[in-house]
């Protein structure tokens, strides 16, 4: 069995799918999709996720079939379900139900309105992107940090890193490129340094990528 | 145990949960949240959901425990894990990961763009917000149409309802509700006519609400 990623160094999905391949501990081949290119919109990639989006992750069984997955939350879903090892939920129905809330948070409350092809729309349009994108951010942060401090404990939920977590690094690395103050929300802080003093989430970094432009 | 349904009769997030509550066949009271009138955003709804989203499940245990669940595909995991009979997932875990990855379409990568609070606030900012939600809807059911054709039997993922259309369907009402031609997506409009067929759709159709408004 052989793991693809299609991703791109920056892209906050692409981000949590690196972070849930890297706390199972799975070794992946890194295909960059270069976002700023428009390679997402060429026919090789749509060919493998008509959305036009990262991440896609291919999987090539040993038998040679290939599997083809897009959406980095149903990507992680998998990744747990079928190596179970480091989970990325915990055990209980409810916990693992609040930390899919938290994570969609970010998924559907968030990262839709400050993705890329989001903010080439909105900027076409003569709206300010940046400030758009900014008041969900903070809205989203804000609700996040509300709900996170029910079932928090060294991290997100709980005292394991799980698919919350996975969501809420990407976003606050995002965050700082909109100008947000990540102080403002203590515990999210909090979370994030625990979070970046594991190995899995500094190799799953963005600056760390192959395709890293950092000049 | 009670179940308790905060929710808006023409939300879709709120119409996929009801979905999966009847295909379950768990009953519950139906509280009306009137985003209409704002009601989402009062101080009672809040504590609920700070995002100012609706739905809201709470779970009144026997013992007098509540269990606050948001963000719809959250709760719709939940039910299946504590009920799994009438299951909302298949079994093989690349099935699955499909199946969720269609919801995510839905739910990430078109409802952000045309729920109730992104049109008010577009139309704010002197965007064509009808136009601009269109945009997004047609782009999703054409990438749904596609991946879909994969996997799908009678519904979208083989046989069997699941969470894919308990997203789809919502869906599909509110693309005509921005005017979309259903007729475009021929394995869409087959998946609905089934799925609406079925008691549990009917059951949890918008205009069967008791806070309807259908005049």
């Amino acid at each position: 069995m052989k793991l693809v990623l299609h991703n791109y160094w920056r892209s906050s999905a692409s981000y949590r799918t690196r972070i849930g391949l890297a706390l199972k501990q799975l070794a992946y081949a890194y295909v960059p999709v270069n976002l700023r290119d428009g390679e997402q919109h060429g026919d090789a990639h749509k060919a493998k996720n008509p959305l036009e989006f990262v991440p896609v992750l291919e999987i090539v069984e040993d038998d040679g079939t290939v599997r083809t997955l897009t959406q980095s939350l149903a990507i992680l879903e998998y990744l747990d379900e079928r190596w179970p090892e480091a989970p990325l939920l915990p055990r209980d129905a409810y916990l693992r139900a609040r930390t899919r809330a938290l994570a969609e948070i970010i998924n559907s409350g968030i990262q839709p309105h400050q993705n890329l092809a989001t903010l080439k729309r909105l900027k076409a349009l003569g709206v300010n992107e940046q400030a758009y994108a900014q008041g969900y951010i903070e809205r989203g942060l804000v609700a996040y940090e509300r709900l996170a401090a029910d079932v928090a404990g060294h991290f997100s939920v709980g005292d394991l890193p799980t698919l919350a977590d996975c969501a809420l690094i990407p976003q606050l690395y995002a965050a700082r490129r909109f100008s947000l103050d990540i102080a403002r929300f203590p515990l999210l802080a909090a979370i994030e340094e625990r979070c970046l003093a594991l190995p899995a989430f500094v190799a799953a970094a963005p600056d760390r990528q192959v395709d890293a432009v950092t000049s």
